[in-house]
């Protein structure tokens, strides 16, 4: 007999991804046992960034202001955009501080399978946004996936008359990684894109 | 560049049991873009949740009344405790709708390493509902651990004096369960209590 409070809490925890019913139920324990240093901000956060998180109008990305911060921030360059699939993405990039330029977010990949063509993403804008004068490089940070090199090379096409520079992400061998444990796919790409020491 | 509200988010889910970073980040975006159905339904049950429940003064069970639910039905046999750890052993019982009793929650086991003694445990508040003449049996569903053990004969023999039966779940196979992958302790416990068919 767990009353109805309780027993909504755990059924939208368990809507979450990674999470279930058990997972749920230990995690709605934990936040009754530390209400005022996790379960109460974290309601507080929940709602606040529900209302005030927008997607940006000229990239996609996330943020409370639109045009996000990246977009608005003049120190960077708005010459190279970066295309990913995902916001997490974005944000791993973002981690990397290695990158100065813009982004744009599509949103997802092509999928035959899934019924998502051309028009379910942000490819359109993208063309737009090659067009301008100011880009120069369209660098295609998109997943070493069946369906992310498909949407590279659709957008590859498309892109062609746009008088930009279209760039991939390298292929090889993890930092870290160890040779024996590489499928043989990276291994090959790893070699033939072998550079001089 | 991740902005203040979404990392802020980001850090409070991190610290959910179950969570890490990465699954934080990946919960995150996931709420976004469920922003109807879970994120501001999320916000809202957390904050009344963490509003409303309170622990049971008479059993420790966590409900929005006190006594809690349990506690106050009266179809429910007060004559029978069941003593539980954590809310969540008295929820698993509850799942079974075995039992018809009521619950007495310690919050936890007797524990030398970690420095808990009786003080620390809703020990006390137990003896005295045992001392009820209401109450015939106590049940002990502490869990097959050593604390857990520890704790159970601690309670055995403070009980004895009250004039209650004490007993104990009973160990055996699980249900389901294949004898080659059970532990010798659980397999010799089996032999020892079987049964006639």
């Amino acid at each position: 007999m767990i009353g109805p409070e309780i027993d909504k809490l755990i059924q939208l925890l368990a809507k979450l991804p990674g999470l279930g019913p058990r997972s749920a139920r230990r995690v709605t324990l934990y936040l009754l046992d530390h209400r005022d240093t996790v379960m109460e901000p974290l309601a507080t956060a929940l709602s606040e960034a529900a209302d005030a998180i927008r997607a940006c109008s000229i990239c996609g990305n996330l943020d409370t202001s639109d045009p996000c911060a990246i977009c608005a921030d003049a120190g960077r360059d708005a010459a190279t955009v970066c295309v990913v699939e995902q916001v997490s993405d974005l944000w791993a990039l973002e981690r990397t501080k290695a990158f100065r330029g813009r982004y744009h977010v599509l949103g997802g990949t092509l999928s035959a399978l899934d019924g998502i063509g051309p028009e379910d993403l942000d490819i359109p804008s993208l063309i737009e946004r090659a067009r301008a004068s100011e880009v120069e490089e369209v660098i295609l940070a998109l997943n070493a996936t069946v369906d992310g090199q498909t949407t590279a090379h659709y957008i590859t096409d498309r892109l062609a008359s746009c008088g930009v520079t279209v760039t991939r992400l390298a292929h090889g061998v993890p930092v870290g990684g160890e040779l024996d444990y590489l499928d043989d796919g990276t291994l090959m790409a790893a070699l033939k894109s072998r550079r001089a020491l």
